[in-house]
């Protein structure tokens, strides 16, 4: 019973379909196939507005691209210091802009603490050209601990990106999962609130390997195209990638897998609570408990998987995915229950 | 019909159906999953020696780490002036590489002339550090012309090689053609003859996406994970990657498939070879073909794919692919033969 | 009267005369002239051990060469937090070294607080290649707080580097306050202690544009003259760099310079420490004194030029440099004495 | 007696005096000195035009830095095969631009064929996001072969960047030489002509270190400032710098500096070009001259300094500079034409 990570989950049924259905004779590839062509206007129906549309492999490729497109080699980003971001992706942000220079902001529950991220910004450039110039902040929503960026907090962003003529990003790797916890229009949430480029995952709930960069800003600085070949992002038979985003669209399927996912935490959260500590709020698909060592391995023993997290020897993370049987969140909670009598 | 590119055919069935299998529940992401797990084996086995091997999306990332490995940021690659790597990858190799510079050597039929080659390296170091440090060669085997460096054309780069100190790298976007044609071991053909380092490609001869860095030397510089994972190119459900390399591998599917595309080139140059004028030796899988303009157009509208070759205004380019119907061949020679009398 | 910074002050006259005396006649070019010639041998001498040394014009170029030497492009190196490294270079670390993640460890005293140093290193690595990997540890050496890492500090900072396998670098723009003040031999303070690149400064102790990489650690990766050459700090007319170094270090006029400039600093501290908030201890030839607005501006308007601290409003940072006079000092001191009244 | 090469002259005396007098007490650091301060307006006056101006230490700086304002990282420069950008430069102008793909064109002279330009740059683009982005095209102006770009060539090169939407950078590492050959004011031969920057040189004709980067378009991208820094080439003590500049300007010393040394250069060709072949017309203070091998050898025995051309092993080149004494090079023609009998 894996609940170590969304990344280990199998692909939606549906959206293996859509691969094999796009497999039928030949299609132009690096993007001009039908599956690619109609993206962009299935990305503009979604949001309710412009956008460029990227299909992409992979998140780190998405939040990279999207670093170089709003800052230039000598900016610098603003992200939570434990961020994917800053914290796990090898520097890959910083080899795609060609060295912008990543700030970590701490703050509790995996998120930006807003006011510090304001007096850093305040104090920033007092050097001048001695320092990096300040060009984005990126946000993870939801965040890798599982909580949610509040509409409030997105409308402080709003106000501190506007007061240092900043771009704003949020690294959606599981967007979905916020946008069904928050209920509310995608549109909302991220343009609507001033954000100009966006990391549309759909890897993590159920597709196979899909990402979407979406910039919703027209001056964003750039050649997207051209950087995403020299990165060696332009996927040759990109149909199979377009035709993933697709279904994964198409009739709220993302949205689905995602409320599926949200709800077992939530039944996991609930059935917790009030005997256990969770380090964080479980706002999305993940969980941070804190269990006796000896409950973590016999858990083990029984089959569960799952992390510890780093740092610490008794905190477990679990992930619940599109995939996740109920039944397994069940006998996952009835074992805790039993083991720590 | 299409004969415009083999990255505009569809997916192999056998490796389709091997995606499928692959999605059965949970497995390990970022590569420690049991297809990827399995791949280096089976890629010892095929090669007959150690090497190490990195499943990847693209080829132009294959390339792109290649040269990135056998180069330091200020050293330089040779490599044939009109070759993927030097007029088609948008800079990748220079990405990749923080810089390496690439120097374009011509040659008749696609491929560096080596006597240039070894003059330009002779020629070069003169100025020590006001020039970049030679570091590798690299070819295109088969060639973007649809021609094979021959054995002793291996054999000469193998003594370059070594004179200069030189690492050799193989683009194989279409190695298994390149194999097919020789009718020899792959090993014959790649590390037996010095090279340290081959793209070998799967994409354009029947996979979806997937392509495999082949590392050949054990002194080959650099932690070559984590230059994929800062590129972006960590795929996390990796095993539908790996999976697609352990299908094409599997049965000799791969020179199959290979031997399949070479068959319908020879069966279309040898029907016109008498008649008409081959702009390049059809040795592989493409055949480059100078028609009466009215010809070209007269082609396309009876429905026939190809690209005209950028430069000329009278050759076009034929690929024949692991999917090509050996009867569109025979229509199209027809046709051709038809349209000339 | 100027207390405001050391790279403000003038060229001392014997270096001047040395570049005069350099200016006759013709002379090599690109560090083939006599002076540069014999530069590595004075090093060597002055350090009793091998070393290679590389003059450069700028402190910054130094740094961020030396980082580039000591790690990969995927690599990370561990500073203190405010260094001019990671605050005031704009980027150049990562540039240099192709996208090098600096990670600032904060601290007392403008210090890298080592325990927090070693439990950032014990916890680095846990995710593998998610990560850049941990390659060098960078301090300043007095540093940008005036204060001096003790015999102490450096043996447990060798202990650190052994212990996760890291190079050690000192960004020496102030060494020479450094080894004045604590009157120990500067191999004592360097190679002894594990330090495998050091940033020689000389600029701001009475040359014009004078620094050298100094590089004790013969495995040290790659190509160092390319390295310089390509970021364009190969001096034409290297001989004018060259002579300013020879000078320098002859008859420790380095020295000489080094205790003038901290003399003055001990002579203000020592005058005032009893009756004033010193916010570090003063340890080299900076101090940074906490003063009533007022007398700020006051000090300000009789002619005393120096910064506010950035953050702060009523700190003030004084330098004191090879060229001040005690006799402005003791003014500076009067004056203070008399506004605080 | 040295004929190697102007980079291994000594500093003229004005020059000289100029840094001594420089060298009163304190001044602002960083380029906020009075020297620094000054120097925008007299380039304004010398160009009659706006324009900005960075001082820099060396020309490997200037022309990189040049190529990374006038080009995206995935843009491509266009220029002699054999410049200095392309070939002396060890990958400085990749460096400095994250990435720009130098495109060498070959042509007569030293200078490039403009009709083979014009030519590449109409084939350029075919292939879309494939291909790097064709951003600016640079000249070396007097050229390495010692030859002249004429205003018809000027002409034509400013129809072609209109024609293709580039930008136009002049390496003028020996601008003044081309300036006094030409007898016209620079404004004529810079951005009358659409030049859009120029690598103003000052060290080979007479400077210790200066060069200044002069950008005429006000629309050129990004902060050249901190550029600048991240590069390491903003130099603290930058009045020592911008001194020499100004000497350099004033009363019109750089061009009396240049016509002693074309000159120089002139007399030993008028002396010799009915009786010898020189391999390149002499426009400015460089001679390429073919000679018998054992002439080659006598002079150096007696005495005579210079390069034999790589690639060849009888062609020397002799460079002329700013304190070339004309009886040396009566010497020189003598002995040339005594060892030729």
């Amino acid at each position: 019973m894996n609940f170590r990570s969304d990344n280990e989950a199998p692909v939606n049924p549906i959206i293996m379909q859509a691969i094999i259905d796009a497999n039928q004779g030949y299609d132009e590839s690096y993007g001009y196939d039908k599956y690619s062509e109609a993206l962009t206007e299935e990305f503009k129906q979604l949001f309710g507005c412009w956008c460029e549309v990227i299909p992409l492999a992979t998140g780190t490729a998405a939040n990279s691209l999207a670093i170089a497109l709003a800052a230039p080699p000598y900016g610098s980003a603003f992200c939570f210091h434990r961020s994917h971001l800053n914290a796990d992706e090898c520097g890959a942000p910083e080899f795609f802009s060609d060295g912008v220079k990543l700030i970590g902001i701490d703050g509790e529950n995996g998120k930006i603490d807003l006011d510090k991220l304001e007096n850093t910004l305040a104090n920033s450039g007092v050097h001048g050209e001695h320092e990096c110039l300040p060009s984005v902040i990126s946000i993870t929503q939801s965040t890798e601990a599982g909580t949610i960026y509040s509409s409030e907090e997105m409308d402080r962003l709003l106000e501190i990106k506007n007061k240092y003529g900043l771009y704003l990003h949020i690294d959606g790797a599981r967007i979905a999962n916020a946008v069904a916890a928050l209920n509310q229009p995608i549109a909302e949430m991220t343009w609507k609130k001033g954000v100009d480029l966006l990391s549309f995952g759909a890897t993590k709930n159920g597709a196979m390997m899909a990402e979407a960069l979406v910039i919703f800003n027209p001056k964003i600085i750039g050649d997207i195209k051209r950087r995403r070949k020299r990165a060696g992002h332009l996927i040759s038979k990109m149909r199979y990638v377009s035709a993933q985003l697709l279904a994964y669209l198409k009739d709220h399927l993302w949205l689905k897998l995602a409320n599926h996912a949200n709800s077992q935490a939530q039944y996991f959260y609930e059935s917790l609570k009030n005997s256990h500590k969770f380090v964080y709020p479980v706002q999305a698909n993940e969980a941070f408990l804190q269990l006796p060592i000896s409950v973590i391995s016999e858990l083990r023993v029984k089959g569960f998987e799952f992390h510890i997290w780093p740092g610490s020897n008794d905190i477990i993370r679990l992930v619940f995915s599109h995939s996740t049987k109920k039944d397994d969140v069940t006998n996952l909670i009835e074992t805790i229950v039993n083991l720590c009598k």
